[in-house]
């Protein structure tokens, strides 16, 4: 039953991945080896619709799949994964002109898109955007500037989400190709992230940019991207569980060679305390995962019933607990290894720079947690014992 | 597609239990009241197979009922599932006599059972059992002294699990219908427990009690048991969930009235991040219970698979997460009270005791830990990766 | 260097409350035997100046004798030091005569104060509170109701802090002997309080009742009160201590017994670990409120400096910690002792309700964070890494 | 009473270190350019007797002192004092000459020294040490490979830990003057630490290197080490009070501009509830390192008694509590950012990895458990209560 596509990656991230992490580590220069590799092999986009020449996986899949690239590199797993939110953007909201354009090419050729939402102010207030999009004749005039977008600099297509006055809707998600050949479009840096560096996240200007009004998603952009972000959110967290569990291996294997009082660290009933702590929390991982993905694919057919769910509640739950366990984990994980554990001969401290991603990008637990309350406990209040 | 029965077992703990939570928890006189109305109503151990006059439901049906019953009171939702072991072990690996004799009066007049495993000494490590079943011409002579048997006082049949040095399989499960009638059967006293106390836990002797040699299930006793208690861990640590639900509905009870600086305390941040944290982790409980449910019923006609697995690893899981995650929300619940919540005016202080026999009952945290890593995680260290 | 008087604690500890945890847990009624008992043995007030014909201990001897107090029964130790609020504001804040007619008794025979400052409202946010003193002639005529107020039923007077319309401070602290026989004056109920049932708890109401002006200590009611839980905040944080070595204790008996694996709890890594955190844990406990003690007593001399510096910074550091890291011990220890601990025939079922009122009483967590917050690091900010 | 040196130091930090944090980051040649402007401003080695030309600081004093340093940069702060080690154990243990030779540089002309003690094998067990150093006529000659040495490259001289298997104490302490120009010593590399990275730590081997015999101090010497190890185990852990307070201040200019709702992240009540707590755990932390200083100056002119204490409690505990409430402070102060946080455009990621090693350094705290619990736990059993 499971995809053939999963056994490859396995093979892939065994193959190609294990042993590089040095390289994924160093902020390379984009698109990293892996990338490149990944879309030769023909795995890119792997949860892109049969019918536009993907493999069609189901959310529920790529957590598996993401689980093992993580296993590998956290910031190539994000690298490969993160165009899923316009490509589900388009495959949701887009007309059949859009669906031809932008989705067939990331099924057929592999190409990434990249997704523009968050700015400096508006981190996680996606109201507070500031970027616009005002009519002028039959196109879009943009202007302003987006802080943190994975994937930009070599992107063949951008969602941009911007404020769009003019329109009843507010806001809107926008549709550029070959967008670093746009006039007004400057792609200002590389951000020197400090984990998952083997991604890169640019910041991008927008001055007088002009893009034709079939550039636009319907309806609302701000309300597209929260959806598009189900999927991403949910494979941020499943990185947690492949970072956990290359954690978990680093300490068994650590701690099958160190002697500590009579035996090996390995027989150690601390040690085996710590692990079945950490086993047990990986599985908790994982089945929120699954959980979100299966609620996520349930729907992924239904436009309407989406919009209307907006941000998932099950999303949400995986990305803070997976962020929160896999922290947990981390901080017990980088005490393991003694002073070694504090060089860069270890991998931990990597691992652990990694990890710190899932509870920040896209959301952080501050915001989550608000917005759990006032979305899903608030309203339930009328409904006693609900 | 939900189980009427759901929809019964919430309007019975809506009409019966709610507002009569002192009454449960002053170690009532067994069978509680509640007990007694549920066997009326025909929802007593609405897991029996149809065949035998059940309702069939599923242990994942079971974990949304367990959490209704919970929601009102813990102590009579572990009354109400814990014959789930003894039920399952015959289910399982009960003869059709065996079956006759002992689920269909379950099903038909809904009856309870007990299960006589843990002794002072064999906590958690049942291979320490001192209780034994000697072969004496056609019986079995029972000797030993069991600690904590729910129901036992005033259920219909025990399952007995003794050392039985004259059986290859080392252990057995023995039945006993009318226990409290067998000539050298003493139940010495029932505990005062500290929180569930709605339920009634038993410590029970036996002197020379003979049973015939057909009272025994095959094949060994002790892993019978360890089968037997998948469905039980999974439904503890799903009163955890129902618990958990009323604190926080407690707590955004308490809120709506309580002043705080210029409003209350419901239109506080701190307060809503509280309880997003609290409604995220109820979340994950739920999908840690139902995970391990889904594992359980997939194996549910399959005695081979379920004697080959054992304790199922989602199931340790489930009880060992709902445990923690459990008890940190009754600890942040037990501080949003002030002063009264100090008081018995309040109900906090009864759902604190509570939820602490999720991570005590069926195993402590210890045990499992050292369980998961010596069964699932030491093993998976040769398949590097995994 | 120790005083003979912390010896005769420990003594009195030993010899007349190990073996009656149980009474003391039973609500008993007050007040309860070893306060008589300690009475009797001229050790009550113990901090009482030696010009008033106390021992004139510190607040830093005083935890060490709180500490020893607690290790025997967390309900009779706040009991035997509550009236410290009292007996520190007269000593503070009184005349001449008001320390002759309050403090002489404290310090000569013994007797006790009670202070009612929390109201059903007015929980922690004192300027909320609605209990009026208003002026009438020579009196002031007292109106309200005051909710937790331990001693009060027995106490021989009573510091009672009140909102006075008529005067510039805005708040008084009045001072009534024999309060239980003023007209006007009523002790509504004992509070059935679920932890330090060794206390006893009281709700009082005022209606017209008339005391003399000089009732009055000055200044500002609400500032005295604010000083006046200096010590005994700290105090409540040193019972933690006392619990926290009880538990201990409790945890290493048990463990000396206990059979596991080859050998007993004492002698497995899991536990060392687990008490070797908790000594680690008691050691800091302790240190913070010796801490919060000395800034006490450096100022215990000066009225003004106390006044101007209300809530000291250390002692609010030593109520929270001790709360926090108290509790982290009382919800390990009550994982240690299997199904046994989860029955009365443990004390640490007890010992848990016990540690709760330590982040409960006199201010919780959220309050003290905010007032920290507000009081101590925000006006910090101008100092640059201050 | 404050001493002049902490009023320089202060100086000091705020005129060249804030703000060459990235410098102190990138790894740079040793010694840095802070431990050479602090040698030439007179404080070097601030705590050595002033009959020796130090400036005769207590240990309380010199936590202020390390806070102060670790608030500009923990690396730094690390290099400073990391002599103490060896300083303090020729101070207790050394003969006149020895005093001489090895503290009276380090008072007057501010050298450094190093202490070789950890290696591969032997991280905290120190009985497990390999080094060698057997007589040979009237020389030692020392055999074997040194882990993490801090400041062993350009040290003036060395105090090497190594068994000595002809001596009745069984291990050694020896003092090297010049090491690097000694026949058989080599340093082997430079750890390429992940934080604390302005200090620099050395691997070291030696081969066939010979001292002559009153290089040794006197007597045992890792009993030596053991006791050397108190005051830069509280100098590590008041590291964690400075990098603490510099997360708090990082987090308070943040949330100053950041716009959040209607305000800003400064008026937002969780971020308040954060801070609050925060500031209370730096008071903890500071409170637990005075006590430890406190304890171990209280012992610094009595030899004997140090040895028979050995590893102080109070040091043990301020090293555990300050690594765990740092690394909480670390964590939580990591998430409060944004993505911005997350590049290296900000102090966080770089204050996280430092203050990882609090917990690492001279004995994790699993280590440190277990030695709680032998010696102080275990012992104090008969005492029952104590």
């Amino acid at each position: 039953m499971t995809s053939p596509v999963i056994t490859q990656v396995k093979q892939f991230v065994k193959e190609r991945v294990l042993g590089n992490e040095k390289v994924y580590d160093s902020l390379p220069n984009p698109p990293v080896r892996g990338y490149t590799e990944f879309q030769d092999l023909g795995l890119a986009n792997w949860w892109v619709p049969k019918a536009y020449g993907g493999h069609g996986l189901s959310l529920e899949e790529s957590v598996d799949i993401v689980e093992e690239l993580a296993y590998g590199d956290a910031g190539l797993a994000f690298t490969l994964f993160i165009a899923v939110i316009g490509s589900s953007a388009v495959s949701l909201f887009g007309s059949p002109e859009q669906k031809e354009r932008f989705l067939r090419p990331m099924g057929e050729a592999g190409i990434t898109s990249a997704t523009l939402g968050s700015e400096r102010v508006a981190g996680s207030e996606l109201l507070n955007l500031s970027t616009t999009a005002k009519r002028a004749g039959n196109t879009y005039v943009i202007n302003g500037e987006k802080y943190f977008s994975t994937n930009a600099g070599f992107a063949d297509w951008w969602m941009v989400i911007a404020k769009a006055p003019d329109e009843t809707a507010g806001f809107k998600a926008l549709l550029l190709r070959n967008p670093k050949s746009l006039p007004g479009v400057k792609v200002e840096r590389r951000w020197p992230v400090i984990g998952v560096r083997g991604s890169a996240n640019y910041q991008v200007s927008f001055q007088d940019c002009r893009v034709p009004l079939d550039a636009a998603l319907e309806p609302n952009g701000v309300r597209i991207l929260e959806v598009g972000l189900n999927p991403s959110r949910t494979l941020i967290a499943a990185t947690a569980i492949g970072i956990s569990r290359r954690i978990r291996d680093l300490c068994l294997e650590y701690a099958k060679d160190k002697a500590l009082k009579e035996g090996t660290l390995l027989r150690n009933d601390v040690f085996a305390a710590k692990l079945g702590q950490m086993e047990m929390e990986i599985e908790v991982m994982r089945g929120a995962c699954k959980t979100a993905a299966r609620q996520y694919d349930a729907l992924a057919n239904e436009p309407d019933a989406m919009l209307s769910a907006g941000s998932l509640k099950s999303v949400i739950v995986a990305k803070m607990i997976c962020g929160q366990l896999g922290w947990k984990i981390a901080s017990v994980g980088s005490e393991m290894f003694g002073g070694l554990g504090y060089t860069e001969d270890s991998l931990i401290g990597k691992l652990v720079r990694d990890m710190r991603y899932v509870s920040i990008v896209e959301g952080g637990d501050d915001v989550l947690r608000d917005l759990l309350f006032h979305r899903h406990v608030l309203p339930g209040m009328a409904k006693k014992g609900a």
